[in-house]
């Protein structure tokens, strides 16, 4: 297979970067490296541990440094176990060996507003080795370039307000069990009230859009409310069986006023689905004119591993420190890189 | 009113830019010149003529060579009679003056195909002075960028399938009598055999698509079936009744096939519509993984208007020559220049 010429490392081997490598492989993207904590996946071939069908000749080690110093590949895919373990750790580990990386970490879709000290750390660290670090994912296009692009086709913007959906089912039992499912309403409204949780997603998308726009934010607020079972439902990524009147996930209510006046709200739930159910991605812009955009049932997963492996050309292009998807050329369709 | 030091003469004092000015006098933009050449036109006050409500104390010329030597402004705004009339002369002559333009000029959307030696000429004119040249309008995010940022969403692309509509009666009699408006069938399918038409909008639209994806194109149709009346209808642009059985406009489908596999069609329908019926703007993508776009009912003028005015401060920005909006940075909201 003709290669493209770029080199990878995949930083954490499970479910998505599995598919990832995948379609890495695919774009003629030369795998030379893939890191892992499990001592089930270290020392074994990277084929094997993700199961392509076949070896790919490299060996999943645990020791990135060791990795990043013999490989020096021109970026690292970050997708460590799930979207609620923040990348900081390894998003460092890339940063002081100059090596450019992409990842799903949430929060780096925009850190600039809920984690301004740490995002100056790692920026400083990247731009001081040459590396360009981008949080990437589904929300790139889906919730923050085409909804910057469909903004950008208005007059005057009033509020902007965004729906999605995504299936807790679909990522693995640790997300299902933080996004509450199973719980009774009670518990539910009792975990709320003392949750110390982190910025919710839609925060960091709402940041980039507000950012974009070069708005002045003037009051921020998060409300929570519990999805409920109206029927009896399995939670296939916990293996149990739902009441109904259980949760089967949240909805966090995002909302951004500027001082000029437009107003940014984002509605996500992530729940377990019925029957028929499926992603949505919904923005309704009021202003001059009235604007809206529906991706139908969109393919979450998929997509969050395609824009992720998408976007290696635009992030060993850019120029080093922490680069934002805002801030990255529009996304492009490449059949090779 | 605070200026945002952007300085623009309008170039056509018709319906679109009597819409135009009024968005540019909101974000700040300073209209500096205007163009027109009906007698009823020149030497009036712009204010007057568009119906703005008060005098903007620009006076209409026919002399476009004049104004520009005159006022040196940072970008003209091209909007022509219609649709139809392409803007070359006009084009030119801003180049000549190493004028910025933007232009609703469906062609000089992505002219490289349909017309490259004319774009050749234009382009190194406008290189020798230093202007750019842009030909944006609705197509330019919704037939365009938004779809490119679809198709970077996924891994692998089969078939690209847009379908699109626009109401005839929008757009002034010209173009209605174009669009076959009041027709017999048999004369619609008399004219389509003999017609000399120039590129369909969607041809341009799709040249631009399989641009950005770096695609061998190998080969290209058009074809066109004529839009029926199901019921008596009226056409408000020709003030004529329709009846069932009559032309009320045509569908345009367009299809470009690649070497390397994906092909491109694009389905637009000019026509009247019935009660109900609004312009719709879906985008289908086949592939790894199916991914969908709708735009509802979408505002197809005030989008054309929208879009060229926000397209001003990238189009000063650019380099000089023709730049497609493929090129151009993602379409951003501002609320002011």
């Amino acid at each position: 297979m003709q290669m493209s010429g770029v080199r990878a490392v995949v930083y954490g081997v499970g479910a998505m970067n599995s598919i990832i490598a995948g379609m890495l492989i695919d774009k003629g993207v030369e795998i030379v490296g893939a890191i892992a904590r499990s001592p089930q996946k270290v020392g074994q071939d990277l084929g094997d541990v993700i199961g392509f069908g076949r070896q790919l000749g490299v060996t999943v080690s645990d020791d990135a440094a060791a990795v990043f110093a013999q490989t020096r590949p021109d970026v690292a895919v970050i997708a460590v176990n799930s979207y609620l373990t923040d990348a900081v750790e390894q998003l460092r580990i890339c940063a002081e060996h100059g090596v450019n990386a992409v990842t799903l970490s949430e929060e780096m879709l925009y850190p600039w507003e809920t984690s301004p000290e740490l995002a100056a750390e790692l920026d400083a660290l990247a731009k001081s080795t040459g590396a360009t670090l981008t949080g990437t994912g589904f929300q790139d296009t889906f919730w923050v370039n085409i909804v910057a692009l469909l903004m950008g086709t208005a007059h005057r913007i009033d509020t902007v307000c965004g729906k999605a959906s995504w299936n807790v089912d679909d990522f693995g039992p640790e997300l299902a069990t933080a996004q509450q499912v199973g719980r009774a309403v009670a518990e539910f409204e009792e975990w709320v009230r003392g949750a110390q949780r982190p910025p919710t997603f839609g925060r960091n998308v709402l940041d980039a859009l507000v950012a974009d726009t070069g708005l002045t934010v003037s009051s921020i607020s998060t409300t929570t409310r519990p999805d409920i079972a109206f029927a009896a439902m399995r939670s296939e990524a916990l293996g149990i069986d739902l009441a109904p009147g259980d949760v089967v996930g949240f909805t966090d209510i995002d909302r951004i006023e500027t001082a000029e006046g437009p107003a940014f709200v984002f509605e996500m739930s992530g729940r377990v689905y019925g029957t028929g159910e499926g992603d949505i991605n919904e923005w309704t812009i009021e202003g001059e004119p009235n604007l809206f955009l529906s991706n139908g049932t969109v393919p979450t997963q998929t997509t969050t591993c395609t824009q992720l492996v998408n976007r290696i050309p635009d992030v060993i292009a850019a120029p080093p420190g922490i680069v934002t998807v805002d801030k990255l050329p529009r996304l492009r369709y490449r059949t090779r890189f």
